[in-house]
This record gives C-alpha cells, sequence and structure tokens, in this order.
C-alpha cells in the first residue's frame, strides 16, 4: 500500500476481502503505529502484516518521481508486530534488498521516535521557517527568492513535499513530534540567550559539534546516492 | 577581504597604512552593518570602502572550497555607504559581474535583515536541530546517521558550515536574527498547537502556501548551478 497514511484504514477496509489466504500486506508509510494499528484492525486474521518504511525519496511524489537507484543505499525499516511469521518477514526483506536497500527491523513506536528527529521535525521546521519568511512585511518575497542561496532553499525543497502526505504524518505522530519539537525549542531558546547576550563560545561549542554528525552521514553514505552526487561537490 | 566578520577590524587596521590613494576597500562577509562601521572606523579617508557579499558558497570554506562556477547566476549585494565615489560602486559592480554573478545594491542595514531570513535564522535553526538530535537518550546517534535520509541530513550539510565565520555571523547581526527568531517561533508555537489539537485544515494549509515559494526560486534559476544540478533529479 502506497497511500498516505491517513487513508490506510480505509483502503485496507477495500482490500480486506480479496486478500489470499496468506498475502502478505506491507506499506512505505512514514508513521508505524498507526498503520500497524490501522492494518490489524481492518484485515482478516489469515494475512501476513508487515509495515515498512523505506527512508529514502525526494520532495516530489507520484509514480513519475521514482528512478532506478532511488533505494540503493537506504534503509528500509519493518515494523512487524511481536508475533508476526518470520517467513513473511523474510519475504519482504528480500523483496527491499532485491532493489537495493538496507533492511533494519524495529518495534513501531521506536520508528516513530527516530523517524521524528530524523524526517519529521526537520519537515515541520522547514515548512515553518519558509512560513515564517513568505509572512514579514519588512522583506519582499521577490528578495527572498533572490538571496535563498543563502541556506534557506535548502528548506524550500524540503517544504515543498506533498501536503496531504504531511499533515497525516503529524496527525498520526504527534506525540514523538511534540516531544522532539519540546526539546528543540528549549535548545533554541538557550542559542536565542547565546545571541543576546554576545556568548561567542556557546555559540561556536555548538557549531563545531554539529560538524561531527555531517561526517558521520557522508562515511556512512547517506548522503551519496548516485543522483545526489554532485551535491558534496559544489 | 576575505576573512571571519570578527576579524575585519583587525584586519582593517593592519592594512590602513599601505593603502594607495583612491584605493577601493571591500569584502565578502555575511553581515553589512558591522562590517560597514568597523572599515569606516579603521580605515583613511582616502580609501573607498563599499562592503559587499556574495549570496554563494557551500558548507566549505577556504580558497580550496571554490570552483569555477560558484558565483554564476548568484546575487552579489553591495552596500556602499550613502556618501560612496559612484566610480568604486561601478568598479566592484564590474569585477563581480565578470565573476558571472548578479549584482544588486541596497542599504547595509536591510541586507542584514534580508540575510537573516534567507541564511543566518535557516543555519541557526540547521545547528540547533542536529545538536538537540544527537542529545538524545532515546535515538542513537548511529540511528540518527542511518536514518538521515528523511530529511534531517539536508540539515546537517548547512549545519557543517565554518563555526567562527557563523559565531561572528551572530555576534554581529543579533538584532535581526533575534528579531527573525520570535516570529519563527511563534508560528512553530501555532504549529505545534495545530499538532496537538489534531487541525489537519491548518497543517495542510500552511504545507501548502509553502510549495508556491519553492517553485518560485527554481523558477528564479537560484537552485540551479551546474554542480548542483543533480538535485532536482533526484
Amino acid at each position: 500500500m502506497c497511500v498516505p497514511v491517513g487513508a490506510t484504514a480505509t483502503v485496507a477496509a477495500a482490500i480486506a476481502p480479496h486478500l489470499a489466504h496468506g498475502a502478505v500486506v506491507s506499506d512505505v508509510g512514514s508513521v508505524k503505529q498507526a498503520v500497524l494499528s490501522a492494518l490489524s484492525t481492518a484485515l482478516p486474521a489469515h494475512a501476513h502484516i508487515v509495515p515498512a518504511h523505506p527512508v529514502a525519496g525526494t520532495e516530489k511524489s507520484g509514480p513519475d518521481a521514482g528512478f532506478a537507484s532511488l533505494f540503493a543505499g537506504r534503509w528500509c525499516i519493518l515494523t512487524p508486530p511481536a508475533d508476526a511469521d518470520p517467513d513473511a518477514v523474510a519475504r519482504l526483506r528480500a523483496l527491499w534488498e532485491a532493489l537495493g536497500a538496507r533492511v533494519d527491523v524495529m518495534d513501531a513506536r521506536h520508528h516513530d521516535l527516530v523517524l521524528a528527529v530524523t524526517s519529521h521535525v526537520p519537515h515541520l521546521i522547514a515548512y515553518t521557517i519558509v512560513g515564517t519568511a513568505s509572512d514579514l512585511e519588512t522583506v519582499t518575497k521577490s528578495e527572498v527568492i533572490a538571496y535563498s542561496a543563502g541556506g534557506f532553499r535548502d528548506f524550500t525543497r524540503i517544504a515543498a513535499s506533498d501536503p496531504t502526505m504531511w499533515r497525516d504524518v503529524f496527525l498520526n505522530n504527534g506525540e514523538a513530534v511534540l516531544e522532539i519539537l519540546q526539546r528543540f525549542s528549549e535548545d533554541l531558546t538557550a542559542l536565542q540567550r547565546a545571541i543576546r547576550w554576545k556568548d561567542g563560545q556557546a555559540l561556536y561549542d555548538l557549531f563545531s559539534r554539529t560538524r561531527d554528525i555531517r561526517r558521520s552521514i557522508i562515511d556512512a553514505a547517506q548522503d551519496t546516492a548516485a543522483p545526489d552526487f554532485g551535491r558534496e561537490h559544489r
């Protein structure tokens, strides 16, 4: 099932009567507890439910947004229920590995927390700052666009993602997103204070620490899929 | 002068005695009011001060981070003082245009506000979320790295920028940065509330509105410098 998370229950109810005995049902949604719950409710007991989340993609949506190396080297997270059939999980793992992905298995609840950090909150922040910029009275929209190369444009790419998909992510992973947002807000407030009081050392220390994470991501080859490769060479 | 903004006064004082009569002195710093003030204080009256800010570059610093098309199609903002010599401004404009840049002229104060929106605050937000992620007890650093393709990695690229350069930006453009941050925090709080109360329409409306800005940036060719071109085709 490749649908916005909010459509899971409806689609599952529609396909439920037509599933072969022992069919493996999976999805590609960005939230997993809500999907697991919706599928468990709607599908017959003879179906094997193995939710999945390939952590890959661009700001574009739909079949035309695919390309051959989309999943190469990327991680796909499976979140089977505790009593899942091992064979069904193995079959789904084989499918994703055949597409070039690396496969990890974790609890749906932990998945939702990890993705709140690495995907959901970054998207929310990007949407927010792009909205803030477009609402300013003192800076024109054409100025924002012209000078976006200073960093802003990276946020606009994320903030161009599909509105329905992302609305559903936040409606279905609110708890984890709000927890991470609270921490982010505390950390941002500390930096605001450092700027106000001209505490250069506090700024320098954070700015140095964050570089290490970037290096680790490059080392882990999570920023070097073929069509994306040029970015490191700008 | 290509130095961190905080080093401007020291470097200006060092070169001041050696400047030819009528020399044009410029810089490439990301903050302009503080630079204009530092140069005006340190340099002799016979020098022409024309501060500049090429809005281009990557997270990398230093001479080795340059490439031939770095400034092609990018904007360079000149912020000459009100009494600047028109010929000096014209000479600097010609230099940047010869490098392939488009040139704009604006007041230093307005520059600092525009760049707070399009560059400084986005960098601060990126540094913050990367720091927040690395401090979590419930999500491991290796999980953050593995699943960074969900959006987080775009923030880590920005957050890998030079710590000294960015410390100096925030120490020298605090007023504008704090003003924009305040608005951002208000907007983020509104979204937190929408998530908590499951107000899907409010989320959908913002997420739709921000797409338009992305399209305008692509139309304005501020996301299509040659080494970066692959990003639109992921």
